[in-house]
Parts: structure tokens; C-alpha cells; sequence
């Protein structure tokens, strides 16, 4: 089929990444979101089924009589019924092969275990060449995640906070907007007034609105999450609005520097100077992460990771400082291609 | 900490039903909710942390840089920083235990394999022990699952779907009243017309209502979700309107009998011969399940589960017949309290 040969073409690559047979994929209850690999190489969301793909062609879904008829009426790839032992059923599509690739970050513990006895296989964990291939993005990611932020920043920049009474108020019309504008928010909006803005993943709470008004927010649409970080001022802020000038001094400067860098380390090492060069404290998280079917994927950007970075390589972008009395963070989504950075 | 005492009960009913001699839990990423293990036990939904309780008393949260002002200010539990190797922090708190008792079921593969490692323990599956103690909710929980269900069933029981176009329209505008409501949709609201309405788990799509509407939805408040499903009815819809009838029969005779069932098993049981007296198809999915921080635990109700039903037990149960050309499904909870059966 036409709209899968985005899939094909990833599974494609995937294999050339690994020595397994065949990679096999599990997507749970759906009441906890689409896994992100089963998504990405088969473009579905079915829950409680299964995806193999092989090397040498062929895939199908696995999943169990209340969702059969559903895989089958959506077409593409081929739908197989669990039947009563659903091991033994992907067993005979797998044939001899033994050596399984697997995303052991997102399987449990307790289904590696099961697997692994009754399918009789070597699994071999592949999370980190998915998370590889996942973060060079192809035009149709792109456009997606173009989308995403668009929403996004639309709603902050239109956003006045002295309409809203409490942090709370505010996080819940974050999440009817996101619903308004398409999608949904990717992740529980991040609503930090005052001193609550020193901590980086507060809850909004029942504190009443007053001095500076962080939002750390983010809209979800077709699956490609953005995420977007915005001070707001009420009143004068004059030591809260220098240091978020700052932090969105360093932003546009790492987007400068951002096509020469490798990997995560170096701009893990870049932010870090910047930080320093700016006199705002260390970071105590990174500062930032990959983007797309997830809010957090590679390339991570810790001191250490070697992560790659390249063109298709999307990233939130998030430097920040806490303080005891408060806290600022600007954030927003760089990518790179043909070489060089832009913001969508 | 006063408000601590109900974790500290479950700790200590915990630990009467393993030899292990400390809990070891983890919450993950933010954007991805919190692990209602962990939320179970220590009341917190602080993320990218661990919490560990000893059998002989003592417990605390491990956490990064990031959160633990987050973790202190919170006040209740001992807050511990990671420090440079997290697993040498916990180990130090451990002292020289060894059994740990884990969720297998949440714990990812990759995680399990290196805590095993490096924590240097014999890691023990509580999955079950943990859903069974889950499975029967105190006074303070069902009072939760109360306020999740009343709003949930006030949001259906004013819904006019011939207000709406298409199943996008109501699935958003259903994803808004949640809000509005003080939570959130504690799933992806299932919202099926005509046809679509013979796929138990349809995702909303742009087509127009007509005919039977199935709506398949829940609100979550305070961590505690509520899970119904009702039929709405575009035009005559005779055919649609007697299997309806007769779903809903099978739900209230499942209540009066609800009280006798001693397992999950039973209840399956109990549920086909209903079904076979009514004269509908067999249930293509089971007759329902257990329902408090998760949409859906234990007690499992498939034909051979030995799951528990008492006291405490809160059930969403769901009678429904699919159909080549429709479906219809009636869902609501209901519980077991001083051997009576009730509906919230």
C-alpha cells in the first residue's frame, strides 16, 4: 500500500542497523497512548497487538478477536489472529528465525520473560537503533512536528495570563486549547508562579497567579508532539525578566552554533559555556532533548551521550536558571536541514 | 505524616504477602503519567524517581538534582539525592537486603537487567500481589472512584450527540467537559457511529453521526478514573435499540448476582450464560474488569481467572454484542461493600 511505504522504507533501514531476523513490536492497552516504535515502522495505533516485521519482507499484525476485525477493515499490512496460544501463532509466521529484535525500554520486564520462553528466540535489544533512526527525520515527520509547534506557540503567544485566576485555571485551559486547535497536549502542562518556578516540573496548583508565570506546554497532533516554554510577567519582574532574556539569548545562540555540533556531548558543552558566558547558574537538567512521536527521544543531550546529531535532527531547546526565589526556562523546537538550523 | 497513614498501611499489607524484605518502585518520564504502583504506595506522582519502603519501617524517595527541592518541599517522605550513581545511593538505604520486591509488569526489560546489575539483589515479581491489594479499595479510594464515576455519568447522562457532526466533534467536545469538569478523560473516549460501532475499540474518525452513537468514556480525578458507556439513537434504530435493552438487563442481573461471585472466573461465567439467555452473540472481549488508578486492573474477568471479587472490589462491567452492521455496549461500575452489591 501507497501510505505504508514510509514504513517499508524505515524497516529497511532498520535492518541494515542490526543482525536480527525479524523485529518484533508490542503495543498495549490503549488506554496509555500508542507505543512509539510499534507507530513508527507500521503507522498503526491498534492496541493489545503485536507487529513483526522480517528481513527479507513480509510483516503483519497479531492481535487478539475483538480488534481483528478492525485490523483488517484498515488495510495494508496483513492481520493475523492471536488464537489461543498467540506465541505459537507468531512462531509459525516467524518460521526458523531466532534472533528478534526487541525495544526492551518500552517492553516489560515481565512480557521479556514470557516471550522469550514461549517463542523460543534470541532477542536482541534494538531500542537504541530505533531511538537512532527515529531521530533524523524524514519531510513527512518534519511537516508533522511543523504542525505541532505552529499549534503550540499560537496558543502561548496569544496567551495573557492575567486572565486567569490560579495556576490551575490556566493548566486547564492549556488542555482545551490544545483540543480546539486539533490535537491535544502532549504531556501535563507545566503552570509555575512565583517560587514554584524554581522547581522545573511543578504541578500546577491553587496559587493564585502573581509575579512571574512560567508555562512549559505543548500540543500533540497526529501523533508528533511539540514542546514550548514561555515566561509571562505580572508586574515589574525585573530581575526574573533579565535572566529569561538571557536564557533566550543563549536559545538563539546555540541555534547558530547548532550545525557544527556532533553529537549531544558537544551540546551538552556548548549550553554549559553559554551558561557561564551569560552568569546564569549551572543547568540542572539538560538543555533539551530530541522531539517527535514522543516528547522526550534521542538524541539526548547529557555530558556523556554520544547521540547523534545531523540533518533531520529535531530538538527542544531549553536553557534555563532556578533561583530560590523563582525559576526561568524559554524553550522551543530547532531542526536542522541542508545543513543548516532553523525554527519552524 | 498524617496524610501518609494510608500508604503506610499499604506498605505494612504488602509486606504480609512477600518474603521480600523491601519495595522497590519506579516513576518514569513526566509526559507519560505517573506508575500507579508508585502512586499507590507513596501517595507521590514525583517523576524520574524511585521509592523504596523497608519491611522493618523506613522508606524514601531517590531522585535527581532537578526534583528533589520538588521531593523535600513536599514534605512526608525522606527525599534522597541520586548523587553520581543512583543505584550505590539505594544500595546504601538497602543496607544488605536482598529479596526486592518489583513490578515486573511497569519495570521496563532494559531497566530490570540493570538494577539487577548493579543494585547487586534478587529481584522478586509482586505484580500480582501488588494488583490483588489494589483490587480492594479503602473508604478514601472509593470515594475517589465516586466522584470520578458521578461526573463522568452527569457528562453522558446531558449529552445530545445530534448537537455534533462527526465522531471528532463529540470525542473533542467530550475531552473539554472532562476538563471543565476538575480532571481530565481518563482515556482516549471511544466514540463510534453505525457501523464503526461494531469495533469495540474504534478510534473517532470524521465520519457523520447517524444512527446508533456508541460513547465509550471516563474522567479522572484526583488519579481515580470511572469508565461508561452508553448508546445514543439517530432515528428509529429498532434493532439497535432491543440489543441495547438488553445489555443494560444484563448489567442490572450481573449486579444482583454480583454479590454471590467469589472470582473472575465466576463472573465470566455468570456473564456468557446471561448473555446465551438473552439471546445476544458472545462477548468478543471480557464482561468488564477492576477499575481505580488504572482504567483497567485486577480483578481480570476472562474465563479462567482466579482474581479475587470482595469487599472493596470496584468493577466496571460492560455487556455489549457486536454485529456485522452495529454494536451496542452498556458499561458503568459497580462495587461490593459490606456484601452488598452498589452502583455510585
Amino acid at each position: 500500500m501507497d501510505e505504508l511505504a514510509c514504513c517499508r522504507q524505515r524497516i529497511r533501514k532498520f535492518f541494515s542497523s542490526t543482525k536480527a531476523n525479524s523485529l518484533l513490536l508490542f503495543n498495549g492497552d490503549a488506554a496509555y497512548g500508542a507505543d512509539p516504535n510499534f507507530r513508527y515502522f507500521s503507522e498503526s495505533t491498534i492496541d493489545g497487538s503485536a507487529f513483526i516485521a522480517k528481513r527479507n519482507g513480509g510483516a503483519a499484525f497479531f492481535t487478539s478477536s475483538m480488534n481483528i476485525a478492525r485490523a483488517r477493515a484498515a488495510g495494508g499490512w496483513k492481520a493475523i489472529e492471536y488464537g489461543k496460544d498467540a506465541y505459537a501463532t507468531m512462531r509459525k509466521f516467524l518460521g526458523s528465525a531466532k534472533n528478534i529484535a526487541i525495544d526492551a525500554r518500552s517492553l516489560s520486564a515481565f512480557r521479556y520473560a514470557s516471550m522469550k520462553r514461549k517463542l523460543h528466540c534470541r532477542p536482541i535489544n534494538a531500542s537504541e537503533q530505533m531511538g537512532q533512526l527515529r531521530s533524523f527525520k524524514d519531510a513527512g515527520e518534519l511537516a508533522m512536528i511543523k504542525k505541532a509547534v505552529l499549534a503550540g506557540r499560537k496558543i502561548l503567544d496569544g496567551l495573557d495570563p492575567s486572565e486567569y485566576a490560579t495556576e490551575k485555571d490556566l493548566h486547564d485551559a492549556l488542555l482545551i486549547k490544545a483540543i480546539e486547535a486539533g490535537g491535544s497536549a502532549s504531556f501535563e502542562p507545566i503552570v509555575a508562579t512565583g517560587k514554584n518556578a524554581s522547581f522545573p516540573h511543578h504541578h500546577a496548583s491553587s496559587k493564585r497567579l502573581d509575579g512571574i508565570v512560567l508555562v512549559d506546554y505543548g500540543v500533540k497532533i497526529g501523533g508528533y508532539c511539540s514542546d514550548l516554554t514561555r515566561c509571562y510577567f505580572l508586574g515589574a519582574c525585573k530581575g526574573e525578566k533579565k535572566a529569561y532574556e538571557s536564557a533566550q539569548q543563549i536559545y538563539f545562540e546555540i541555534k547558530d552554533e547548532l550545525p557544527c555540533m556532533q553529537n549531544g556531548k558537544e551540546l551538552a558543552m556548548l549550553a554549559a559555556k553559554l551558561h557561564e558566558k551569560h552568569g546564569l547558574p549551572k543547568l540542572i537538567h539538560s538543555v533539551g532533548h530530541g522531539i517527535g512521536l514522543e516528547v522526550h527521544e534521542m538524541p539526548h543531550l547529557y555530558s556523556r551521550s554520544k547521540d547523534k546529531i545531523g540533518d533531520g535532527t529535531v530538538l527542544a531547546i531549553e536553557p534555563a536558571a532556578y533561583f530560590k526565589a523563582f525559576g526561568v526556562r524559554y524553550e522551543d523546537e530547532l531542526y536542522l536541514k541542508n545543513g543548516k538550523a532553523g525554527r519552524f
